[in-house]
């Protein structure tokens, strides 16, 4: 692949706080920000805290003031606009403005209709220097689900199938765990902590009764689990339903003694009726989006895989293939057969390398990612 | 994956002689060899040559020859025994001890029962020393299907796959042309390029109508052609046999009238039966052996690559995956189902990189290669 621009360094680092703090600031994009005296001398640096916390930029601010720099006359870079509303939080153009920052360097504009540009037409009435640019791709990509939410109204569909290299993700006595490593589950783990919530479908929870949260990899926070359930057909005593645990539950049915007895244990049941008794799946996604899920972490199994993907609601794929042939089986997901190949779904594939004696595949759906 | 050691520049020097010319070798080995005065300087290489051609350690004394470079007291680098046997060139022993070789430094024994020891005992015996190893596992790796035949009396058989991501390899109607790219068929007839033999089904000739031969890279040779045809169901006018062309057709039936049409063609009828009407594809991979196929580069449908597979005949996968999900149809072998995972087929990966916008994955059988 072809190496992208070098980008200003103080613009890397700051993408790199934002990555390494990716998974605890859902709902929030994660930010990074890096603030630099004018030769160049790095004052201080930051990152977005957990939901309620401050901003990268009141982060980086921070920590100049506590190395005891002065941050009059500096520049401040940062990988997404600062915020000029307040939201949980103070607007960190104040800040920036306060703290007699002199130029801003921003990768890209927020997409939250709240911000919207608002933040560099703050600033530079203020008489702050804004350049806006750098490191643009990466700062989205990071935070691809924010922007999803924001710009589509949706959350960013990332389906994880682990199968063997013949695409089998369970016997046909539905046998499934494991068919992938436990450095794979871990990885997956990894990739669970980053949404904003995990979904998997009422078949997967009668056949495996499985947890869905992340223990294999430390995290500061436990995504939302969506369940759906068409028939709310949901055990009571179904592992997942945690005391405490956030868990979305939709339906539709309208068994209110069923519904009562979910909601007793914790469940948040949400009536989404589509076509032919089924949840109607991009109502649901719009629902979560509302929820503010900017990442939506699918495991399922083939049949609502199948939907999902019958529907174009999936947008990425995460796919670990063991090493093994496993033949007929459940495959990944459930649609077709289709009549022609150009009737199928078009990827591309984003990388592929081993995790253990797996393979890690990431593939986005062609097109997806152009909002 | 772990560096394997640091191997003499010669030796690494002659393997890449060897690797550079695998293609045009078949049956023979591809061997390389590199011949440097007491001081290291390089006097000459050379490799093995196309059958009836010289070997390897003849081109490099001829090279050093044409160079003007006296070879005695020199060292020889090879990444083969020596041959100490007359077969379609005269033996390589005597041509290092006449050049006055003091040193011969070589991978790895020759496996022909033929050889097999004498080439060394041959030289140790003319007063040459004699060296065994570096580059041993490189060396034999490069020449598995020479190692496999003479070894197991079986070709290395490798069965090349094209699929999408969710290892669809064909529509249920039929439908297969093409799912990877033209870089992956292109790819693809380089590994061709190397067999020795490639094979296909019936259902494959009567459903595409291939050639099947090297066409998209360069080559010096053509691998012969074999097609399991149980019940001799080959058109006589199928495009594959071509005038001159070497096809050979397993089968299980005993028609004289379709033998004779397929013989009138130039193609070689060879009678295997096995249980149920089939092809005794073990016998079938014998009697390849016993035709010096080292490589047997299979390209057939499901169901063949299943009986291959469930047979345990099947010793690496060469599986391309395209960017697309295609859903319900034909998958990559059609065996089981089974009823535990511990009945699959275990593989461990020796590669994944991308070709085009495709994926290659290279994955080996556990434990076929230790032999």
């Amino acid at each position: 692949m072809p190496q992208p621009p070098a980008l200003p360094p103080p613009i890397e680092r700051a993408l790199v706080l934002a990555r390494n703090h990716a998974t605890h600031t859902p709902p929030n994009p994660s930010v990074g920000c890096v603030i630099t005296a004018p030769d160049g001398t790095v004052l201080g640096e930051g990152h977005t805290q957990p939901t309620g916390g401050p901003h990268a930029e009141v982060m980086a601010l921070r920590d100049a003031a506590s190395r005891g720099h002065d941050t009059h006359g500096a520049t401040a870079w940062v990988t997404l606009e600062p915020c000029s509303h307040v939201g949980r939080t103070g607007p960190c153009c104040e800040a920036l403005v306060t703290a007699g920052i002199a130029r801003v360097v921003a990768s890209v504009g927020d997409p939250n209709p709240r911000v919207a540009g608002r933040g560099f037409q703050r600033l530079r009435q203020a008489g702050v220097e804004v350049e806006i640019g750098p490191g643009a791709e990466a700062a989205r990509e990071l935070n691809l689900g924010f922007f999803s939410r924001m710009v589509r109204g949706m959350p960013w569909v990332r389906m994880k199938i682990a199968a063997s290299l013949d695409g089998t993700t369970a016997l046909s006595n539905g046998t499934s765990q494991w068919i992938t490593s436990e450095a794979a589950r871990r990885d997956g783990h990894g990739w669970r902590a980053r949404a904003g919530a995990v979904l998997t479908g009422i078949g997967t929870v009668l056949e495996d009764d499985p947890m869905l949260d992340v223990r294999l990899v430390e995290t500061t926070r436990q995504p939302l689990l969506v369940v759906v359930d068409s028939r709310l057909e949901l055990p009571p005593g179904a592992r997942l339903l945690q005391p405490g645990r956030a868990v979305l539950v939709y339906t539709a049915s309208d068994d209110a003694a069923r519904r009562a007895a979910l909601e007793a244990q914790g469940a948040t049941v949400v009536s989404r009726p589509g076509v032919g008794g089924k949840v109607d799946l991009a109502a649901m996604l719009r629902d979560l989006a509302q929820r503010e899920v900017n990442e939506l972490h699918v495991e399922a199994g083939h049949k609502l895989n199948g939907s999902l993907v019958r529907d174009g609601l999936v947008d990425e794929f995460l796919v670990y293939l063991a090493p093994r042939l496993l033949g007929a089986g459940r495959g990944m997901a459930a649609f077709g057969p289709l009549s022609e190949l150009g009737a199928g779904i078009g990827l591309s594939f984003l990388s592929a390398e081993p995790v253990g004696p797996d393979l890690r595949i990431v593939a986005r759906v062609a097109g997806r990612d152009a909002f």
